[in-house]
């Protein structure tokens, strides 16, 4: 069996793919409490949201179904989701969009797996590269793309903060560096470190991103104006140059896989053709029953009411268990920012390791995430190799219950062999 | 902006989507009567099975959604899906799967799309193409190809029949010619013609693809053992080779992407990597709601008592019609089969055109499809230029009433002006 070049790096699993299915056997079979598995992504399971897609999926098969379920729907997205969004964001920040401005898809991964085969790869004029401008990012970008050394990230600056905090940020000159450049990628609030674009930041990428007539991908999954699950520290944009991108799934229906994006016809018109030629469209049940939650409110209101208090008492009740147990001797920092899905912690010290972090805690029945996976290939750059080694991801979408018991175990772990 | 290769081939739309588009366009806002539509490839609006999937969607939704909806689900399928799947399979054919068998996907032209960029175009050994044993088929296989040139159609055997009908078959030592195979992809029975491979046909792609090491897919989208749309000439076979594609869009829930691959680990394995990459997974509930109608017998006894015998009668309508309507001294045929969701006709006359059919019903307010889009460039084959051109398919899925005016109209045109 003889797979192609493309075919040989999609049916590689990325490093972080295989955490996942190391979890997933490890926790098959055993019950819920038996382990501690914060290395979840899923979003948390907030009954207030549950709730409000249980009764928009109810009232879309009631009364969408003839139109929906039993019929294609068109690649760009269904009639009544792509009018929602333009009516939405016209509401909520006064954009002028119409149907040529957005693409709906099965979620925004495969919007941006779309925008990584349209905008990056073998082109008439060379070998381009979807860049993401800072990492540590979403550890999925790197499966986005079907050629080998197809994706690049930039070093982040990192800053200490008061107490046990830290934040990373943008260099814009050594992005501006880049010649490869086909598309630029960033989560903004990011995944795992909550890490936010300011306006200056986002101006910065922009006029990058039109120099090089390339289009600038904002990834909104944990942002504004839904489901701010992150602090955010600037609205989106709308601009020539950028493609926002908003998905369903961290605002509580990541099952159903609908996300989209939206931007200039030049860069959403490909999309949408990506579209028709492999997934033919987005399932439209759930697209009626995300409709229906944008056009009156629900949504608005549940992630003001439920979903951004949620994390926001989260993070804090995790960040105060990690200053009263962590060893007072130890470096360790926590990534800036309210709320978010997730700590991305640091230790700055020689003798840390994540892999071995990693394997020491499943040894105690606790699941968290390497940093390295969110680094893209952090050993060829200089210094970043040992800082990427030296980070961790703790999910927050547990119950409190087991997130402090996990959190316990890692203290004592770190208190009794140095986290070893 | 510049686009990437594969980006310039995936941003093109296929010759039929351009027609697709025209009819969306030409539609909108015309109230239902108002056109003709006998060009659309949607299921039939069958009663029993539209209360069929929605019944299991609303069971699915009060049963399954914190398991499904609100949780990311395996990039193979639901366990509560690949499950039903093996039993079902087991069940039918004796088939012995573990998951390792089975992929799951949002639509099998997603698996398809998939299995293309797997398996072929630039590998090691040069460039290897998708090749379809026998044009026509599915148009949608034209856009999977993320290469230029990257697939190829042979050209068919014809054999005129008794009556007004006529019938394709394998080229098997013209396929066995190319020694560019990456893939062998067939729909059987095949959309447009509801020609379907004989166990003989289907053993020779096997040895064929066996010997070239490369996987044979076929897919029984309107086959056995479900929806049964079209008639069957040999059950599915599970092969070391073979691939089989199954879908729930022609067993009436095609907007809500399902469709799942059956076969050796070494082809499944990538191709559940590649959903990973992707689109992460199907959408769960849609998926819940496929296994409940699998294991409960409902989808057998839907396809049965509503599926089958619908289109076997509506066929016969249609050729009644067309044998009654059509001028005698026209040389028209209608490709052989029971059943199918579509009529295939060949006008054996040089005056014939197929673009000029489209137009001029088009102008008395009807839509079928022009034949040549169902080929692979049949410009560049002998011969076969001709015949393609002289075909369009007739869609079986509006009702009665809207099929007599449509057959009407093609008669009044046809003896007015050939057609002109």
């Amino acid at each position: 069996m003889r797979l192609s070049l493309s075919g040989t790096k999609m049916a590689g699993l990325s490093g972080l793919r295989s955490i996942m299915e190391d979890v997933a056997e490890s926790a098959a079979g055993a019950s819920a409490d038996e382990w501690l598995n914060l290395s979840v992504g899923n979003p948390a399971p907030i009954p207030a949201v549950r709730d409000m897609w249980r009764a928009a999926l109810r009232e879309s098969i009631a009364e969408d179904f003839d139109e929906a379920g039993c019929r294609y729907g068109p690649s760009r997205g269904s009639h009544a989701l792509v009018e929602a969004v333009a009516d939405y964001f016209h509401r909520t920040y006064g954009w002028q969009l119409g149907p040529e401005n957005i693409a709906v898809g099965p979620g925004s991964q495969m919007v941006c797996f779309a925008a990584a085969s349209l905008f990056a790869g073998p082109g008439v004029h060379g070998e381009r590269r979807i860049v993401l401008p800072v990492v540590p990012d979403y550890t999925g970008y790197q499966g986005l793309c079907m050629h080998d050394d197809g994706i690049a990230g930039v070093a982040p600056l990192i800053y200490r903060e008061e107490g046990h905090r830290f934040r990373y940020a943008l260099d814009i000159e050594a992005l501006q560096r880049r010649a490869d450049i086909g598309m630029l990628l960033i989560s903004s609030p990011g995944n795992p470190t909550g890490r936010a674009l300011s306006r200056a930041d986002l101006d910065a990428l922009t006029a990058l991103a039109a120099e090089r007539e390339v289009p600038l991908f904002v990834d909104h999954a944990y942002g504004a104006p839904f489901p701010r699950i992150a602090e955010v520290h600037t609205e989106p944009v709308l601009n020539d140059n950028i493609v926002n991108c908003f998905s369903a799934s961290k605002a509580g229906l990541p099952g159903e896989r609908i996300g989209f994006a939206i931007g200039h016809p030049k860069y959403v018109a490909p999309l949408t053709a990506f579209m028709s030629n492999s997934v033919l469209h987005a399932p439209q049940l759930a697209q009626h029953a995300f409709a229906r939650v944008l056009a009156d409110g629900r949504l608005d209101d549940t992630t003001r009411e439920a979903i951004t208090p949620y994390y926001r008492e989260k993070k804090r009740f995790v960040e105060e268990l990690l200053n009263e147990l962590l060893p007072t001797d130890i470096d360790w920092r926590m990534h800036s920012g309210d709320g978010g899905m997730f700590c991305w912690l640091w230790v700055d010290h020689p003798w840390f390791d994540d892999t071995t972090l990693y394997s020491r805690l499943k040894e105690r029945n606790v699941f968290v995430v390497p940093g390295r996976h969110f680094f893209v290939e952090p050993q060829f750059t200089p210094g970043l190799a040992d800082h990427a080694t030296r980070c961790f991801r703790l999910s927050l979408s547990a119950n409190k219950k087991v997130i402090a018991e996990g959190v316990h175990r890692l203290a004592r772990s770190s208190a009794h062999d140095r986290f070893g």
